[in-house]
């Protein structure tokens, strides 16, 4: 990886200090982003998928299974995931945004986006609490002390970035309207935490007020590009936002950093795909006393009695880490993300969150047939919408292809098929597999292993297999009954859309 | 980040097939390795630290503390932890070799790297499982099946890569003798897993020659090392491995891909940075029913009996933050990673590990003077060993320092103080205060908690606490008794000592 590397002050063997050098003195130490914005997603897809664990946690005994308090408990537990889970994302977009403005970085800076990313570890604990007792003021105002403090800080890494121009983004630093940039990001930063403050004073004495000013603030993105909107109907054509502050816009088209989604996305698939087997490696080690007395001394029977828990690691690493593969594959023809990209990227990591639970239940209690059947199909779900989003991220990017793809995976391009297979297969393994289970509900469980054993095999052939689909398509073209022969311009499209080096 | 892209084939609109571009095919779909090394460096730091998890998680209640029992448990699982930790280093480090010398990818070896990352993340299982049940042979026997498995799996990746050669790095591609670097690297790669396919047969009627073949897999490369050295001393000059295989060489002056040491320490400090939040956020959210019966309604006081693990969270997540601003700060100036700094790197790595423990500890029995000082010194110990083998990556880049490290860190470089203080800031703090603790036993908390809080501001303010010593030291010099002139060359020396740009 050729990594831009910030040009070394010159070697000036004596060491002397100089005019020049007291001048450039700001300019010491300033050091390329590109490590500390990877660790800091690291730092962030961890946090976001943190309230995964007391879910997959969640002890449920086969007699328990239809416990209503049970049930309702994993339902809350599920839902404060996805929360947090967005919750964080949120912030981790908002951190990508900050990092374009800024361009380099300096110690002081790393050390601010330490506090930064410690601040951001608080959030999905505060919200939990605020969640578990939503009447309390206490619970509603750590999680606004939380915002607020989170923005202090990107405030600061904001100011001490415009105070030192060099670390600025180029396209800003070399802009006429700097003060103005910087007063626009400001607002942009501290208005949630603003928000929050203002929660933060009405939690003391008319609590539903709080929750009703902070649901404002995941809408209010949306509000006032409504509004702005609703300003060019009524007062005629605005002028667009300065390319500077391009990232603060909030429009759905806005560029997001692709490698940034990349590492975020990298992040939670890791997790995610190793999630059981943190559980395995700490829980299943059997007790030299238990195999003993409970298994006579077997290990190879205590070391049965966890056999569905490897069945669902082994399950769960397979489906996560080719999904991990898809989006591999259609990120390496990405040139330029959007924010609607990265929405939809979102939703499907969420998903993709849920698939270690899914399989802990699908293995859990396969041999009551009843349940198996609403296991495998609720397992079905989660994997067709985790692939089904990644598929609508390729979607969102052909509709702006001149941008945001590679010539080869637009319409017409040599990859195009070959992609639109590898994003379609699980999608559609998955579909197929639910509709099997409504014919054949009886063979559910044996219907989703055969899924997941052959979706490897399919996409370790997929070249072949598509070339076998598409030469079985041209067959069917020949036979169909004689028509005129078509002109020059109808043979160019209809090659265009079977690109025949497949 | 600018990263290298494989150029796209030339969009040809009417997508026909033509000779060129079948003899291209081969070509189709090659890709950079960049994120899938990435990927695969946050799979193998999760897997890395999983045995952690063990650990942190022994409950301890303060009545159990001196149970023998108790203690001895702490000490195996923190050894397991350990053994897993270098084991699961050793498979990085072997697939980073591996990823020397394939240069590109395609799909079939994504996918493959996918089975690699499988069967490597079930090693902390088995040699758990191993350790627990050390003279039942299924435990060895599964041990070694992994590593055989893991070996297979290399071994397809070096016999795909080879088979398609524009995969290959551009050196051994353009080699002369190709066939022979393939010979060297399968022989290298299967030489472990042949020694554990002999340890297994030996598992089933003779497991102690098992344990000594297994351990002689550890050793090995230095025993290669070490006859090769005797051979050469006995019979003359030998010519020094091709330098398209030099990552294998075992030698402790070889490159290592410096991004992918980077790429795997910043996922460990990750991982132990957030370890104690995962806890808080599955364990410290109080129930609504504790709250009520045990704290009378009192969320705050709720809150409070959970203050220990709070603070415990705050100190190891500052302290691990720290270390990755040092660590990242050295590695900027590194020009170019070897095995030696690798291995010094892991060491230093392992301790960090140890972070959240020494923290937790600490923090939870802050009321017991006697036991307040032991735990105080563990954690200063921890704290040490983890900054001084930084600090000893960083020496042993200065012994090679023209290659290893870029001009301004090196001996006489303008930033090679700045360097020294920032690495050597954890080591003196943690040593001052296991000093301290000696002296003043009774406030062994409070200088504890004082290291804690004025590291941080120290780095902030590192350099001006630079200037300031240097001042001082320049001050120190000027009140020597009056000597003669200095020559011209030794005035230039003097200088070189004392970067005044400081």
């Amino acid at each position: 990886m050729s990594r831009p590397q910030t040009p070394e002050q010159p070697l000036d063997a004596q060491g002397d200090s100089s005019p020049h050098r007291r001048v450039e003195d700001s300019g010491e130490g300033t050091q390329n982003s590109h490590r500390m914005l990877g660790f800091s997603d690291a730092l962030l897809s961890i946090i976001a998928t943190v309230m995964i664990l007391p879910v997959t946690h969640t002890e449920i005994s086969p007699e328990q299974q239809f416990d209503k308090s049970i049930q309702k408990l994993l339902a809350t537990r599920i839902a404060v995931y996805l929360m947090t889970f967005l919750i964080v994302t949120v912030a981790w977009a908002a951190h990508t945004r900050l990092f374009q403005v800024v361009g380099k970085i300096d110690d002081t800076l790393a050390l601010l986006n330490l506090a930064c990313m410690m601040t951001i570890t608080l959030l999905p604990y505060t919200f939990s609490l605020m969640v578990t007792f939503p009447d309390v003021p206490l619970g509603i105002f750590l999680f606004c002390v939380c915002v607020i403090t989170i923005g202090t800080v990107q405030a600061l890494i904001v100011g001490y970035a415009f105070h030192f121009p060099h670390l600025l983004n180029p396209r800003i630093q070399c802009s006429a309207h700097r003060a103005l940039s910087r007063q626009h990001i400001l607002r942009l930063v501290l208005r949630g935490p603003a928000l929050c403050l203002v929660a933060a004073v009405f939690s003391l004495f008319f609590y539903p007020m709080s929750y009703l000013l902070m649901v404002t603030i995941i809408f209010l993105p949306h509000v006032s590009k409504a509004t702005s909107w609703c300003k060019v109907r009524l007062m005629g054509r605005q002028e667009p936002p300065a390319r500077s502050v391009e990232p603060f816009s909030f429009d759905l088209h806005a560029p997001l950093s692709k490698e940034r989604v990349e590492a975020f996305s990298d992040g939670v698939y890791a997790i995610v795909a190793t999630l059981l087997i943190l559980d395995i490696c700490e829980d299943n080690v059997p007790d030299p006393k238990d195999v003993q007395e409970q298994f006579h001394g077997s290990l190879v029977a205590a070391l049965g009695a966890h056999g569905p828990q490897f069945l669902a690691y082994f399950g769960s690493f397979a489906t996560v880490g080719l999904l991990w593969f898809a989006h591999h594959s259609l990120f390496l023809h990405v040139r330029k993300a959007t924010q609607a990209m990265g929405l939809l990227n979102t939703l499907s990591l969420a998903f993709v969150g849920g698939l270690p639970l899914a399989y802990q239940q699908t293995s859990a209690f396969a041999q009551q047939p009843r349940d198996e059947l609403e296991r495998v199909r609720v397992s079905c779900a989660i994997i067709f919408f985790a692939g089904i989003f990644q598929f609508a991220i390729w979607t969102a990017a052909l509709l702006r292809q001149a941008e945001t793809l590679q010539p080869s995976v637009q319409f017409g391009g040599q990859e195009h098929a070959f992609m639109f297979a590898k994003l379609a297969l699980y999608p559609c393994a998955s579909l197929l597999a639910f509709a099997a289970t409504c014919l054949l509900s009886r063979f559910s469980t044996a219907i989703f292993h055969l899924m997941q054993i052959s979706v490897p095999f399919a996409f370790l052939l997929l070249r072949l297999l598509m070339r076998l689909a598409l030469a079985g398509l041209r067959a069917l073209q020949g036979l169909r009954p004689a028509h005129p022969v078509p002109s020059q311009a109808e043979a160019e499209a209809q090659s265009q859309l079977l690109p025949a080096s497949c």
